[in-house]
Parts: structure tokens; C-alpha cells; sequence
């Protein structure tokens, strides 16, 4: 494995996020910019060592004066642990348990450091998108789920055994909706792709055609049916009447918003921010903001995942 | 001021814990060690000009040869802001906003920082008390009110304003009792003295002599009473549902009881801990301990307000 040495600015990192459909693979700059990057279906790979030798076999044909810069591989991924390396159950995907990070250290012959999707993506927004001066904030990615990623002091809140940030678990509504952790009326079941369509339903909207999904409502919406849009103004609301109480935890500068339903804009923002303003207490009100992430959806975490590396060699702030 | 010199084994400093009723001050050493003590009554100063004067005419009466060891003054006070330095409308004090760091910097010529009371106290249990060996935890004080310190990477979380860990104020019933902050439901208003007395007169318990106080449902709860006991069920569960957000949140290794109510020990953390089980999500399970402080209510916060002077001197975790 090469030595840690000092990044230049010609130093690059090749970033890798693991999605539950697609792995997404980049060479990132220091400052966020994808030389070239790749995708292959997750699911094509049974294992996570087919996926990653998969990987390598398409970055070896990429031009090799560029891969000859590479200092250290970032990962993405599913129940990723920062702390032990490892990924244990990860949902949505294939794999065996595995001690990923040995394992791609010698499979590329360069340090390795993972972490969670949710994670990456907020490191994401803290080195190349919203959050690049902020020191307190929380990144939320909503689609199929809601995940998390919690900044404090300018790090990622991990917690003492590495699963820290799972806000899409927080019961908002005891005896609520069912959730896929095996608990009830857990905050992700109410505001996620899934989560909107079920609320839409529930107040009567019907798709004028085709299945009921979350683009359907949205689509809905911005033609004028007030049951959808009261949809997206219920789902905004919870989203931001939870977040009160995550300001007065974090009092976090901004909360930032990724992921396929973060799209609907502000039919989400504009709720979410007046919920949020209505329950927080008096001396924090005004002062966080909801954002849409300015990241591509695609990027995001695949940038995320390379600062996994730039950040090992820069000073703490 | 004296310039800012690396501490050494015998270096001392000025711990003092600003309460609603009592002022405490103290000399403490880096081990925690308070040498001389003193008190006085917060409400006979109106102001805190006068308050610290009074501090200070009592600390030059003490050992000249300990008082030239002073290499700062580090004070946990009601909204004190340890970014500003201010105290802005602190609660329970007569004072109006005071700079507060200059003036004390200018009165003792020593450095001083501030942090809020229950701050002070989760950097007490950090250095001095249960949490010695931990970097992920939650300090609860429960007393008239709920505070709470949030410690991240052995660091206090300050959040974007220096306001964050307020978990007093997590909405943990919408509509629920009135709270001091204006709002409904908060946790405080449920797990705290008052709370307790509140939740026992609810469910129907009486004071068989004098008033409704919390020392007396705990009496009546060790003497058998049923609804007693019922009441710190209650309010030990409640605790300990929030609680389980809160792990989903930081993942914290424990949570560490002081406070008034905090005496009355089993009788709450035994809810507290089974309620915590039952709520948080199965990879969380079993990892999350609620612990009662080990040093003495009154010593807290005045070492945990000393060791925001050590702390500037250590190398951070």
C-alpha cells in the first residue's frame, strides 16, 4: 500500500458510491471535478468482490497517466462503518458481510476509507456543494428512504460505534406506519418517495393514469390538484416539524435536501420551512435553513466518498 | 491578562457554577481536586458586576500562595454563549446582558471562557466523572427544568450559534402541558421535578402530610405506594423514549443522570433504560447505557466549568 503522503492539487481520489440499483465510480479532484466516470449495475455482482474487481478491470482501461495519480479509494456504501472498515447487512444489496476496507486496500494497492451513503453525501455538500463554509448542518437524502448525514465542528457525526445519524428512524408518530427497521411511525415512512405516494393516497388522490408514484403526485401537483399538492404540504410539514426538534439538539446552520423527491423543490421546502419556524423554540427561530442540494443527484456521493480521503490528509478545522 | 503558558501539574483554576439560588466557586486543579470552596446567594447581587466583585473579594481572602497559581477563570452560567463570550436574558437571573468574558478577563486578569450550566456539567462528567473514558455521550441534569450537555468526539456540541443541546425542549407530546418556552409538549415539562409532582398528581396520588413536592413522591414510592411508583414509571419511560431518538441521532455510548431528580436513582432508570430497549431500532439495542453521576451535584458543574480552561490547553481528542 503507498504511504500516506501530502495530496498536491494534482492529486485525485478515485471516489465509489454504492447505490442499491447502480455503483457509480469517478477520478475526483481535490476540488469535486470527475475526470471520468463509470456505473455498473449493483446488482449484476453477487458478491461485493466481483463488484469492486469489476471496478478495477474498467478503471485499468482508463487513461493511465490519470490512475497513476490516484492516492486512495473513498467508498459509499450501505451500512458502511467509517470506525471498523466493515459492512455488515447491508440493505438492498446482495452481499455477505465483508471487511471491505483490507479488502480494496489490497485489491488496489491504496489506502481505502468507507463510510455510509448517507454519509457521503453529506461530505459531499460540505467539500464541493451547499454546505462549503458551514460547520453545522445536516444533509438529508430523500428518496426510497431518508437518509442522513450529520455535521458537527466540521465532521461527521459518527457516533461510538460508527451508525450515528439515522434520522429516518426517529419516531414522529408513535403507532404511525410501519416501518422496514421492524418499529412504527418512524419519520422515513412519512417523508420519502414511498412515504409521500401513501399520504397522497390516503387523503383520496388517484393517478389519472398509470401507477401511483411519487412523479405522479409531483406531476399532479404542478397541474393544479390541490389534493396533491396538499400531499406534498402534509409531507413538508412532518418533514419540518421533525427538524425542530433536531435544531434544538444540533441548532445546525442549514438542513439540506438531495435525492429524487428533494426535486419536487419548493412544493417541499416552502412547508417544511414554515413548519419548521412554528415549532422551533423563540431563540432559534429564523436562523436554520432548508436548501435543495446544487449537487448533481449522480455525484453527489461519489464526490462525497473521495473527500473520505482529502479529508485524512487536511488539517481538522 | 496573563498570557495563555502551558499548564502544568500545579496549575489551578477558578471553577464557578452560577445557579438560580446559589453561586459556587471554587479552586480545582486538573485532576478535579476543589481545594477551597466558596458560596453565596446568586439573588443578593443584582447585577453581575456585583455578583463577580463579591466573588472576588471572598477568592483574595484565600491562600495568597494557591490564588497566584490561577491560570484562568472558566464559569458555567444560564444562556452563557461559549462562542460570544455574552450572556444574553438568562433565565432565573435579575441580570440584564452582560459581555461577560471581557469584564471578568479585565477584573481578574486571567482568561476566561463561559459555557451554559448544563454544559458545564457534561464537561464535568468528561474530565472528572463517568464519562473519563468516553467520547459519545449525553449529560442530563434534572432538576427544576432538564438540561442537557452533548458531548461529539469529546468535544461539547456548540452548534452554529453556541445554542444547540437543548433537549429540554424536544416536543415529546404535540399539544402535551404547557412549557416555560411558550410551546406545548416539551420533554422538560414531563422529566423533571416539577414534571414528576405533575404526572403523580395526575394519576391521582396525594401527599398523605405537607406539600406536593418530588422528595415526597419518592417517599411515598419507597414506602410502597403504588401510584407513587406508577409516577416514576412514567416519567422514566418517557425519558427514556426520547432517549431513543436521541441514540438514533448521536449514538451515544451513555447517558449520565444528575440533578435533584436523579437522586431517586432505580426508581427512574430502571424505566428509563427498559423503555430505551424497547424504542430504538435493533442495531442499537443493548449499546446505549443510562448511568447516574458520580460526583456530587453541587461540585459538577464548578469542575466542569474549570475544565473549560484546561480543555483550550489540551491537545483536542
Amino acid at each position: 500500500m503507498k504511504n500516506r503522503i501530502p495530496l498536491n492539487s494534482r492529486s485525485n481520489v478515485l471516489g465509489i458510491d454504492v447505490g442499491g440499483t447502480n455503483t457509480v465510480f469517478s477520478i475526483v479532484a481535490e476540488d469535486g471535478t470527475m475526470a471520468v466516470t463509470g456505473t455498473v449495475k449493483t446488482q449484476d455482482y453477487p458478491t461485493a468482490e466481483e463488484l469492486f474487481h469489476a471496478i478495477k478491470t474498467i478503471v485499468s482501461t482508463w487513461d493511465h497517466s490519470l490512475v497513476q495519480t490516484l492516492q486512495g479509494v473513498g467508498i459509499g456504501v450501505p451500512n458502511g462503518n467509517y470506525y471498523t472498515g466493515e459492512v455488515l447487512a447491508p440493505p438492498n444489496l446482495l452481499w455477505s458481510d465483508i471487511h471491505l476496507v483490507p479488502f480494496i486496500q489490497s485489491l488496489f494497492d491504496l489506502q481505502c476509507v468507507i463510510t455510509n451513503d448517507a454519509n457521503a453525501a453529506a461530505l459531499g455538500e460540505m467539500y464541493f456543494g451547499q454546505a462549503r463554509n458551514m460547520k453545522h448542518f445536516i444533509a438529508l437524502t430523500l428518496g426510497t428512504g431518508l437518509g442522513s448525514g450529520l455535521v458537527v465542528n466540521g465532521k461527521v457525526v459518527y457516533g461510538h460505534d460508527g451508525l450515528a445519524g439515522e434520522l429516518g428512524h426517529l419516531t414522529v408518530v408513535p403507532e404511525g406506519r410501519v416501518c422496514g427497521c421492524g418499529r412504527r411511525g418512524c419519520l422515513e415512512t412519512y417523508v420519502s418517495a414511498p412515504g409521500l405516494v401513501r399520504t397522497a393516497t390516503e387523503i383520496g388522490w388517484l393517478p389519472t393514469s398509470g401507477s401511483a408514484t411519487a412523479r405522479a403526485v409531483f406531476d399532479a401537483a404542478q397541474e393544479g390538484d390541490s389534493t396533491a399538492r396538499e400531499a406534498f404540504n402534509i409531507t413538508g410539514m412532518t418533514l419540518g416539524q421533525a427538524m425542530a426538534n433536531m435544531v434544538a439538539v444540533l441548532s445546525p446552520e442549514a438542513i439540506i435536501l438531495s435525492g429524487g423527491l428533494a426535486q419536487a423543490g419548493e412544493s417541499l421546502l416552502e412547508p417544511a420551512q414554515a413548519a419548521l419556524e412554528d415549532h422551533v423554540m423563540r431563540s432559534f427561530r429564523g436562523k436554520t435553513r432548508f436548501l435543495l442540494s446544487a449537487l448533481d443527484n449522480e455525484s453527489i456521493a461519489v464526490q462525497g466518498a473521495a473527500a473520505l480521503i482529502y479529508q485524512e490528509h487536511r488539517t481538522p478545522v
